[in-house]
């Protein structure tokens, strides 16, 4: 029922707390990004991570003071704009909220973080099937061995996700997604898991397994999990985050994002 | 007799104070790059506005912590490969040095910038006239009324360098910078100097004047100038710069900067 909707009514909606559940499948056509929210002395270090990590760590959108968004939701809160927000003191969560407004402090600095919904949305309109949407599953995440670039206080290794594709596909997988940087873009891994540090396919560190056909292979994708952990790890004084899944909706059609 | 000669042992010399001199023709091949150095409570600012305006300040390495380089001239200090130095106060110039070992601070971070040497190598081995060095002059650069995007507490206009271009070569030397996105890349504009707030191309703001020939175009370039300039503009209580012409020769090959 949301899936036609302008994402502006969405996030009124969302800011009047009449929506408070997950973004998945909401407002078709535009891109849904992850939020980090950080005090302004650690700004400088995650900004480099970023830069440094672009596939891990997509910016769309950095807004260095208050809480008013320029480019992905012009004019809103992102305080308020969110249906489900997490809060994390030293590292370890506190708390859940649907807005954030009366923790606002004047130095934070608002990242906004592109999503893999969006080239998904481009493999499905190109008739690729998306196994764990078909199931209605989360997509499968990993823990890997791939040291992502330090920056200052930020370091870590990259969390991936998986999506089985078929064999005949994979050409058309890799070329569609190395047309979405700003969204992960190409995979960082295809085939063998054990090489970059995944054990066990069938035990995921985050979202839900999904098995693998014979004629499929698994292949990874840089996942935007991956700098919230890595922001956690460093346990800073707060970190504002949105809850998995409960996304920042925003302007940014989704076709603007091809390269 | 610098121009065949390693980046490296060039470095040394200058380190040893053998060469104190401009840097222009040095190391054929290897990318010179423009240097910045902030404390660490502007880099966020400054990193902002580099990633907001990738033409005006495309970044070859960002060092957050320490004199040590690492991609561009791995394990040299940066306080001591450079034939001259300035040193800023509050946005006034106090001075320039050899070697600024002996002001580093603990919290300054270092910002190695594209520069349009690199692109112009190329254009002359494609066979491009650059007047300015055959006339051995300086290029000319302008003051422009296109405003960078803002980030904190640096804003301001773009500072452009001009290369008069024959008319018959304009496609090719803009398909040919548009391949170096990290010195610059594409010109900014083509032909009427009036349309970006200059309103005598005889009267430069920086270097030298150059004849434009009635078979040749004014050809608009992003100048590495000006984030220098807008740095300076917000005052900082330090920062450190090369001295116009006097850059550090980098060990990255033009040719891998080639998109």
């Amino acid at each position: 029922m949301y899936s036609h909707k302008k994402p502006k009514e969405i996030r009124e909606m969302i800011s009047n707390n009449e929506i408070m559940h997950q973004t998945s499948g909401m407002c078709l056509g535009y891109a849904q990004a992850n939020i980090v929210i950080l005090p302004k002395d650690l700004a400088f270090d995650f900004l480099l991570f970023a830069n440094r990590n672009p596939k891990v760590c997509p910016l769309l959108e950095v807004v260095e003071k208050g809480e008013i968004l320029v480019n992905s939701a012009k004019g809103e809160k992102i305080s308020e704009v969110i249906p489900k927000y997490r809060i994390f003191r030293e590292g370890v969560l506190e708390g859940e909220y649907n807005s954030v407004t009366s923790f606002w402090e004047e130095d934070f600095v608002t990242f906004v973080i592109g999503c893999s919904f969006t080239f998904e949305a481009a493999l499905i309109e190109e008739g690729i099937t998306m196994k764990h949407i078909e199931e209605g599953k989360n997509v499968a995440m990993y823990q890997t061995n791939i040291a992502c670039k330090a920056a200052g206080r930020f370091e870590g290794h990259m969390i991936v996700s998986m999506r089985p594709i078929k064999r005949k596909d994979l050409e058309k997988v890799i070329e569609i997604t190395s047309r979405y940087p700003s969204v992960h873009g190409a995979p960082v891994h295809v085939g063998d898991p054990g090489l970059i540090g995944i054990t066990n396919i069938e035990d995921v560190d985050y979202g839900d397994a999904v098995l693998i056909g014979e004629d499929e292979l698994p292949v990874f994708w840089a996942c935007g999990v991956t700098p919230q952990g890595i922001a956690l790890s460093a346990k800073p004084r707060i970190m504002i985050t949105h809850a998995p899944g409960h996304m920042l909706i925003t302007d940014i059609k989704n076709s603007t994002l091809v390269k």
